[in-house]
C-alpha cells in the first residue's frame, strides 16, 4: 500500500531564523509581494475582476491572468500565517473579496471567459488553460482560509469545484474532459483536505485517470467540435507530439518517460503522488517511480533545472541537457520541488528529498534577483551575459511561483512520521511536529555542522538525513559519539529523549567537482564546483573573463571563505584556472592542437543562485577539465 | 585597384581523372542528373512551365520550383561541356524550351506568378524569390548556351532580364526594388559576360548596390502597399532583424558582419566580389575582405559548414558554433564555395583557397550520399543517429545546387595569372590554361605528393598553392629539390620551362589534430582529426559506441590505411579512444568527477563527408581530450 509515511510540518509550525532564507523569506514578504501587487494591479490583472472589461476595449483579460493574482494570495496567505501584516492582510483580503465577487450564478469563476469570450466556456480545454486557472484559484482559496480564516473565496471556490464537478465526469451528459494544463488534480487534492469533502478527492481522480484514455482523444474531439483540424496542436507545438505535449499520449498509469511541458508534468506528476498517498494506490505510486527515475537520472541538470527546451517549455530526449540553451523555467524546477515533497512522504527516502535540497538552492532560487523584484522565467547554466531578470513577464507564471513557494519554505524543513520527526533540510530554527519540539542551530548551507536540540521529552525517533553530496559524516549526542542506523538515507536516533538533549551532525562539506553521466554530452570533459547543496558558478565580473573559456587544472586547490557584505552573503570558492591566450588567434579560427598557450588566473566561484546580480556578463556552471 | 588578378582556367579547360573527384562526377553525371530529372519532373516542377495549372488544381506551382528546373539545367549544360552524353543532352534541351515557352509577351518568365497570382507580380521582393528565380534561370541559360550553342533560353532570359531592366532602377517610374534572396545579382554578371553587355552588368550593381539603401525601407514600402504591418517579417523570422535576414540592414559597402541567412549572404557577397573585381571597386572589395575576415574567423565550422542557426537558416552570434544542432546548410558551403574562388581571382592569396578546399572536401560534399541519390539539407557535426540523406525536398535547393557544383568542380582547381598559371587544388588531370599544358599526377587528398608534367615551353610562373593545413613541403625540379618563394601562400616557379619538365610537389600529410579558437565554447577541450584537407568523424557503425562519448587520450597515435574497397575508397585512421564505462551510472546522473572508469577502445575515423552512407548511427566530429 502506499499510504504516505510521513506528514510535512507545516510551515506554520516551523520558524526560521538562519543564515540563508530567512533573510530570503524577508526579502519575499517585505519587496516580492508588494512589488507583484503592484504588476498584477498595473498590468490590469487585480481589476479584471471588476467584470468591467467590454469587447472593444484595450488590455483584454487574458486567459492566464487569474492564475496570476491566485497565486499571488497564495503567497501573501503563506507569508501572514507565518509573519502577521495588517497592510498586506488588508490587501489580500481585498483581492480574494474580489475575486470572490467574480463568480457567476452558476458557480463558474473565470474572468476571460465571462468577460471576453463567454461563449467559448470549456470549448477548448486543451489550450485555455480554464481548469488551471480553476485549480490556482483553488489553491489560493485553501491557503487564504487557513491564514486567515475569512471564508469567502474558500466558500466561493468550494461552489466553483461543485460546478466544475457536475460539468465533467463519466456521468450521462458530462464532458469527459481534463485540462491541457495541469493543475487543478493537486488543488483538488488540497480543496479535499481543508474541507475534508470526499467529492473534491474524487474529481481529482476523476481528472488524472481519465487523462490519455479514449479513442477518439478528448482534445481531437473538442478540436473537432471547434471546426479545426486534428492537426492544429501539432503545429502549434512545432512538431512535437500534440499528446505528449501535455502528457495526455497515454494514461497517466502506463507513463514511464517524462515528456512534453515541464511544468504541466510536474504538476500532473504531484497530484499522482497525492493521490497514490491519499488512496494507498500502489499503481500511481509505481509510475511515479518509474518518471522519477527517468527525469532524475536522465533529464535534470545538475541545478535541479528541468525542461531543456524552449520549443515545448520541455523535455526532450534523455542526456540532452544543453547548458547556454537549457530553459530550465523557474516553475518547472518549483513543480520538481512539489512532487519531490511528495514522493518523500510517501517513501521517506532521501534521494527525493536530495533532489528537493538541489532545486530548492539553486534551480528555484535563481530566479528571483537578491532584492526579490527581478525575476527569471528561463534559468540557463551559461551566458553569453545578455540574460537578464525581469521585473515581470506577459506570461507571469513564476514571479508569483516564486513567491509562493518562498512564503512557504519552511514547510519543506520537516516531516512527522509514525515514529518520530524527520529532518529533511537544515536550517537554523525551531520545528514543532505535532508537540515535539526542536531547535536547530546551524550555518547551513555555508557549514555543516548542524545542532539540534531536543525540546520535548519521550521516546522518539529523530531521523537526520544526510545529502547524498556528503561523503563524510557523523553524529553525536550530547557530545557522544553515536552511530546510527542509515534507512534509506536517514539516520535514525532512537532513544528517550530528555529536554535539552543536544544532536550535533557534522555534515563534511568540501568543495566538490562533480561530473555528469558521460552520456550528457554537453558536459562530457566537465565538471561543476559544488559545495554542499550549493552549485556553482563563474561570473565575468569576478574572473575579469568570460568564464565560459576557463578551463580547470587537474588536481586544482579550492579556498573558501565567508564573504558577508557580498550577494547577501554567500561562500566564495577561489582557486586557479587555466585561461587560453587568445592573442594568438588573430586571423584563425582553428589550428594543430595545442598551439594554444593556457595561462594560469585566479578563479572565483559564487552559488549559482546568485549569478546576475551585479554587472552584466558572461557565465558558465561546467567547466572543462584541462 | 580590385581588378582581378586572375582568372579560372574553366572546367572545359581542366579534365579530371583522379582517385577522389572523377568518380564523384561520374556517379554525379549517371546517377545525380537523372534521379534530380526525375524528382523535377514526378513532382510537377517541370510540367510547369507548360502553365496548364488552373485555380483549384492540386500541387500549385511553388514560388521557388523554378529555380529548382533552372538548377538542373544547369548541371547538366556543364556536364555535357565536359562530357557529351547525347540523351541528357536531348532532355536538356527539351526542358529548356519548356521554359523559355513559358516567356510571357513582356519578357516576364516566372511560372508560379504567371499562372498562380498574376496580380502579385513584384509586390513582395522581399519573400517571394522572384529575382532569385529569375537569376538561377539566368545561370541556366549561359550554361545552357556555352554547353549546347542552343540560344532559346539565353535569347528567352536576355528578354527577361532586359524587362527586369525596365521595371527596376533609379529612373523615372521604376521601382527601386531588389530581391529578398540574392542571386540575381551573380547571374547578370554571368549574363554580362556571355553576351558581352555592359547593361547587365550595370543592372547587377544597381541590385548590389540599392541594397539597404532608402528610408523608409523598401521592404516596409512594399509591405505596407500590400496593406502589411511592417513588423510582419520580424515575427516570420523569429525575432531576428527583419532587414539583418537578407542583408538589407545597411548598404552593402557598410557591412562587415556575416549576418542573416547564410546562403543569401552568400550570394550577395560573390556578386560583390564579381563587381569590385569587373569594375575594380576597390570599396567592394574592401567590405568583402571585412565580410570575410568576420566569416571565417568567427563563423565558420572546421567543415567549411556555415549558418549554425535552422531558426534563419543563417548566422548567429559570433563563436556559436554547436555541433550537433549545426545548420550548416549544404547551399551555404556551396555558397561559400563561389565566393572564396571569387575573392581567389582578385588576390591570388591561398587563405581564399584554403577556405574553398575546406568546403569542398567537407562541407558541401557531405551533402550526397556516396550513390549521388540522397542528400543533406543540413550538415551536423555531431549526430545521435536521426539524421539521414533524403532523395528530395520540398525545399530541394540543395540537391541541384550540389549537382552544378560537381558538374563544374574541375573549374575551381587551376588559374590563368598575368604571369602564368596557378594551381589551387590538386587532382590528377590535365588542365590548358591558355595554351599552357599541365598533366598532374597525384593521389590526392589521400596522398600529398603531386607531380605535374609541364607539356607546353616558354617562360612563365607556375604557382603551386602551399595549404594553410600544411606544416612541411617541398618541391623539386626534375628530381632537384628547389627554392620556391612564397607569396600569399602559393610557391611560384618561374623558368624557362622545357615540354616534359617535372615538377614534384611534396606536402607532409600526417594525421593532424586540430583545435578550435578557444571562443568555440562547443569545441573548448576538444579536438578534430584532419589529415591533409579532409576532416575526419567518428561513426557508431566502426566504433560500436555513440562516439559522442568517446574522448582522445594525450598522445594518442594514428594508423592509416588505404581501405580501396570502404565508402568508395578512403583512407580511413586508426587509434586508440577513451571510453567511459556506463554501467556505474545506474540510478544515478552526477557523481563526484573522476568517479567514471575510462577504458582503451580502438578507434576509427572516416572522412566526414562519407558519413551516414552505411547502417544509421552516432557520430562526432570533435572530441575531448582526456
Amino acid at each position: 500500500m502506499a499510504k504516505a509515511v510521513a506528514r510535512p510540518v507545516p510551515f506554520t509550525h516551523v520558524h526560521l531564523d538562519d543564515v540563508f532564507w530567512a533573510p530570503k523569506l524577508k526579502v519575499n514578504r517585505e519587496r516580492t509581494l508588494r512589488a507583484q501587487y503592484d504588476q498584477c494591479q498595473e498590468t490590469g490583472r487585480i481589476g479584471a475582476f471588476e467584470l468591467g472589461w467590454k469587447p472593444g476595449d484595450p488590455n483584454q483579460p487574458h486567459i492566464f491572468w487569474d492564475s496570476d493574482v491566485a497565486k499571488w494570495i497564495e503567497a501573501v496567505a503563506y507569508s501572514l500565517a507565518d509573519q502577521p501584516d495588517a497592510d498586506l492582510e488588508r490587501l489580500v483580503n481585498e483581492v480574494a473579496e474580489l475575486v470572490a465577487s467574480a463568480q457567476q450564478p452558476d458557480g463558474y469563476l473565470n474572468v476571460h471567459f465571462t468577460v471576453a469570450e463567454p461563449e467559448k466556456r470549456w470549448t477548448n480545454l486543451r489550450d485555455w488553460h480554464e481548469l488551471y486557472c480553476a485549480g490556482h484559484l483553488i489553491e489560493a482559496a485553501v491557503a487564504h482560509h487557513a491564514a486567515t480564516g475569512n471564508r469567502v473565496l474558500l466558500d466561493a471556490l468550494c461552489r466553483y469545484a461543485d460546478y466544475i464537478g457536475t460539468v465533467f465526469g463519466t456521468g450521462e451528459g458530462q464532458k469527459r474532459g481534463y485540462c491541457g494544463h495541469e493543475e487543478i488534480e493537486l488543488a483538488l487534492v488540497k480543496l479535499a483536505g481543508a474541507t475534508g469533502e470526499q467529492r473534491y478527492l474524487d474529481l481529482a481522480s476523476y481528472f488524472v485517470d481519465e487523462r490519455g484514455q479514449g479513442d477518439p482523444h478528448y482534445f481531437d474531439v473538442e478540436a473537432q467540435a471547434r471546426g479545426e483540424g486534428v492537426e492544429a496542436l501539432l503545429h502549434r507545438h512545432g512538431g512535437h507530439s500534440r499528446y505528449e505535449y501535455n502528457q495526455s499520449h497515454v494514461p497517466v498509469r502506463e507513463q514511464s518517460e517524462a515528456v512534453g511541458h515541464a511544468v504541466r508534468a510536474m504538476y500532473l506528476y504531484s497530484a499522482m503522488a497525492d493521490l497514490a498517498g491519499a488512496l494507498g494506490d500502489d499503481a500511481l505510486k509505481a509510475a511515479c517511480e518509474r518518471l522519477w527515475a527517468d527525469l532524475t537520472e536522465r533529464k535534470m541538470y545538475v541545478t535541479g533545472g528541468i525542461g531543456p527546451s524552449s520549443r515545448n517549455e520541455g523535455f526532450t530526449s534523455p542526456f540532452d541537457l544543453p547548458n547556454e540553451t537549457a530553459y530550465a523555467e523557474t516553475c518547472a524546477a518549483i513543480g520538481l520541488v512539489f512532487w519531490a515533497q511528495r514522493l518523500l512522504q510517501l517513501d521517506l527516502d532521501s534521494r527525493y528529498a536530495d533532489v528537493m535540497e538541489r532545486a530548492l538552492y539553486n534551480g528555484t532560487i535563481s530566479g528571483v534577483s537578491l532584492d526579490g523584484e527581478r525575476f527569471f522565467y528561463v534559468n540557463p547554466l551559461a551566458s553569453s551575459g545578455g540574460h537578464h531578470r525581469q521585473s515581470w513577464f506577459g506570461c507571469a507564471c513564476c514571479p508569483p511561483n516564486l513567491a509562493r513557494m518562498m512564503a512557504s519554505l519552511a514547510g519543506y524543513v520537516a516531516s512527522t512520521t509514525a515514529d518520530g520527526v524527520a529532518l529533511h533540510l537544515y536550517a537554523a530554527g525551531t520545528i514543532d511536529a505535532d508537540g515535539r519540539q526542536l531547535t536547530v542551530a546551524t550555518e547551513y548551507p555555508w557549514d555543516g555542522t548542524v545542532t539540534i536540540t531536543v525540546g520535548t521529552a519521550g521516546n522518539w525517533d529523530l531521523a537526520l538525513r544526510i545529502p547524498g553530496w556528503c561523503r563524510d559524516w557523523s553524529v553525536s549526542v550530547n557530545g557522544l559519539p553515536t552511530e546510527a542506523e542509515v534507512t534509506k538515507g536517514y539516520a535514525a536516533l532512537r532513544r528517550d529523549w530528555m529536554a535539552g538533549d543536544q544532536v550535533t551532525l557534522n555534515l563534511a562539506m568540501p568543495v566538490a567537482l562533480v561530473e555528469a553521466c558521460p552520456r550528457v554530452g554537453d558536459d562530457l570533459g566537465r565538471v561543476a564546483i559544488t559545495r554542499g547543496p550549493v552549485v556553482y558558478c563563474l561570473e565575468a565580473e569576478d574572473n575579469g573573463i568570460d568564464p565560459r573559456l576557463l578551463a580547470l587544472p587537474a588536481g586544482a586547490k579550492f579556498v573558501t571563505r565567508w564573504e558577508p557584505g557580498m550577494l547577501g552573503g554567500v561562500v566564495v570558492i577561489d582557486s586557479v584556472a587555466l585561461a587560453p591566450r587568445l592573442d594568438g588567434w588573430q586571423g584563425e579560427l582553428y589550428r594543430p592542437a595545442g598551439s594554444t598557450a593556457w595561462t594560469q588566473v585566479p578563479l572565483r566561484a559564487i552559488p549559482y543562485y546568485a549569478w546576475d546580480n551585479r554587472d552584466a556578463g558572461a557565465m558558465a556552471v561546467w567547466l572543462p577539465l584541462h
